[in-house]
């Protein structure tokens, strides 16, 4: 078995063995570009690391590890075009480096590498694989169109937006442990079960995300502190405050400020009033518990399960 | 057998059944709006005709036909992006109708759905279907990266834009009727004759194509007559006249002219005087003629081929 940091190697170095076409070179530069940006690999390794449950032959699960990361890279180029994001990872995102155009079409070829990546993996797996990866490549796109759908509702509930966080970043969390384990043979009771401990963690991997960008340490957090309460952005912690305030806060949280600064500082007090930041850190302490439950009705040995528990402090112990 | 317009009135109703996902509304109903509007499903009636020169069992290829039907259509919702198109088969293109975020997302679900149909093929034909299509997915997406650099480049070559045009247009061909090979059981000659007669074809339709652009009859052309030099399109009849011109003649052909309707008349009358209407029917036919041997090495009963060469017919003797 291996531990994070030897996954997260023994996948840095798949990736850069990867030979793409070098012919249109600006369709294929993008990609080698996007892909070599670095972060923490998590989508990949937690493939692999879902595979080491049930075999040391971590290198079955290569193919499917590199499919995943390949895919998410593919929903980060598209959704920076959205969202108009001139920054990914600290770098120039696809579409300011390369036109949106380009950053179009090197996206679609993303994803037809990510399903040759998949074809691959050996024929007794292939059939459930596509199904799991299709599942969950189609919740994804769903997430990110109820995302942007959001930004022009105001009766976004609660519900909602945990529908809308698990559509766009925890079923592929989900999926990604799943496909680790129909690549190792698992059975379809700790594929489920494995599945479920992935989008538990997703969801409260999101919303601890919410959390930090209020309460993260600047020093440390690497957007700008703040940012989802700039943009009115609905997150759990927006739309908890919403039901809680009383009227004549509405202003506070919706309305209005001289500054940035200023809004930041009053929305955050106005959340501190109201115990916002318990609150969310209950709920996702409340979806840690599912995953962390999901992980012990799994059936392996416990000693397997150590490095998949070290993953998940680490993600949710970061602070960026 | 079925012939041409029976097959496609099957993928008609094929597509009718399809049932997407409801919700979001608003990733899912452009799709079924792409998928309504029509055409002639050429595509996959070349995937169900490949089958049938093999089996009487049609409905075994209907999956991997939906799938290239869904990705071809994908890729006109991406094309007509980047071309800033307004217009799709006389109706709104998607981005128009929905804005361009929403047509990139519903796009990238296409190509989900895609896989998603080519995944209910047989299993014993399932990984080859995959390698045919993920290549075939791969050079069309190369196709349009060449053609958007193409519109920025003045040394374009004849032979740069073949390969453009083959990849962009007629790879789709060959992979349709390759893929409707493959899941007959049809061995890798003939699957490989097949694919060859669809590229070829498809490069002949394109270079019919762009003669069609400024030598069809403007009552029953679909698009404005003279369009591609309007906007100085490097066709193959624009590359073979820059190759023939005497220099004084440049700027007919890449100058400024009063009107539009002046650009049209001075270009074409350029283009008679070199004969490129014949010089471009003469490449066609090596095209065509390519196609119909690769048909006729084929080793099936020459019955079977019968609707092939009548397709083939209808494709090239069209009038828009």
């Amino acid at each position: 078995m291996h531990n994070p940091i030897e996954l997260q190697k023994i996948i840095e170095e798949a990736i850069g063995e990867i030979a793409y076409p070098v012919r249109p070179a600006n369709l294929y530069e993008p990609i080698k570009y996007i892909m070599s940006l670095g972060g923490k690999r998590i989508r990949p390794v937690m493939v692999l690391m879902a595979t080491e449950l049930f075999t040391d032959e971590v290198s079955i699960a290569l193919d499917v590890a590199l499919a995943i990361e390949t895919f998410h890279n593919f929903t980060l180029v598209h959704d920076d075009i959205m969202d108009n994001a001139p920054l990914r990872r600290g770098k120039q995102t696809v579409h300011e480096k390369w036109g949106v155009n380009n950053a179009i079409l090197s996206g679609d070829v993303m994803m037809v590498e990510s399903n040759k990546h998949l074809s691959k993996v050996d024929s007794s797996v292939l059939k459930p694989v596509l199904d799991t990866f299709n599942q969950t490549a189609q919740g994804v796109c769903e997430g990110q169109q109820l995302d942007m759908e959001f930004e022009t509702r105001d009766d976004v509930s609660i519900e909602e937006y945990i529908d809308m966080i698990r559509l766009k970043t925890a079923v592929l969390l989900g999926g990604a442990m799943k496909l680790g384990a129909i690549v190792a043979g698992a059975d379809e009771k700790n594929a489920e079960l494995l599945y479920q401990f992935g989008e538990n963690l997703g969801v409260a991997f999101q919303l601890q995300d919410d959390i930090l960008d209020v309460y993260g340490d600047p020093e440390k957090f690497g957007k700008q502190v703040g940012g989802d309460i700039i943009s009115n952005k609905k997150t759990f912690l927006h739309l908890t405050a919403k039901q809680l305030i009383k009227p004549n806060e509405t202003d506070v949280l919706l309305g209005n400020h001289d500054t940035a600064e200023q809004k930041v500082a009053a929305v955050t007090a106005l959340y501190d009033s109201y115990g916002i930041r318990e609150l969310s850190n209950a709920k996702m302490e409340q979806y840690l518990t599912k995953a962390y439950q999901a992980l012990a009705d799994l059936d392996v040995y416990e000693s397997r399960k150590t490095y998949l528990r070290e993953l998940t402090k680490q993600i949710m112990e970061r602070e960026s």
